[in-house]
């Protein structure tokens, strides 16, 4: 079973790489193949719809940085942890929770985000 | 479909309720007959379970009200709320945030607790 703790850094990691092929391997090392997410403003199916929503959140926002700001929180198998979204000014653009269920090989297999108001 | 917004406030209704029989019905309104809960420190399945783990709870902080303090924040069938449990001269004992999925008819199918530090 993967460290939870690693399976957030390397999810933040995925929001962060833009080399498609990289992408799409730190995706298989942190969701199942039946994953889903899901946020007020995208989601996405399975690692391929999951990439796409990021390189879509990539191409709007070039350049921007995702950054772990509070947590993990583990209990169970369940994941909490707070996030920004930073641009390349430094002005954070976004800030969220988002909640994570984990797979029994530690993988992400359900996440939630919320933005923060 | 339940409003939603309701659906939390009778959440927290149920954690005040101390009557058996009342409890059990704002359970019934409140959750689904598969509905899980889990937080740190206590979990429960079912509506048995659940008012099980409610009254465990009551036992232990006698007249203590459970309060919503944020939220709910709701997008597709996910729901965030933070709470609080005062104590009877006042004194917030805990504080967490809840994560709620929804069933199709708007009752809570599964429930996790995040206990602010």
């Amino acid at each position: 079973m993967a460290h939870v703790a690693t399976v957030v850094d390397r999810y933040i990691d995925t929001w962060n790489e833009t080399d498609p092929q990289r992408r799409r391997a730190i995706i298989a090392e942190t969701w199942t193949d039946d994953a889903t997410y899901v946020d007020p403003i995208m989601s996405g199916d399975g690692p391929d719809g999951i990439d796409t929503m990021i390189a879509g959140a990539q191409t709007q926002f070039p350049d921007h940085r995702c950054e772990l700001t509070a947590g993990p929180d583990i209990h169970h198998d369940r994941v909490r942890f707070g996030w920004r979204v930073v641009s390349p000014e430094g002005t954070t653009v976004f800030a969220g929770t988002d909640f994570a269920l984990l797979a029994d090989d530690g993988r992400f297999r359900d996440v939630t985000g919320f933005l923060e108001s």
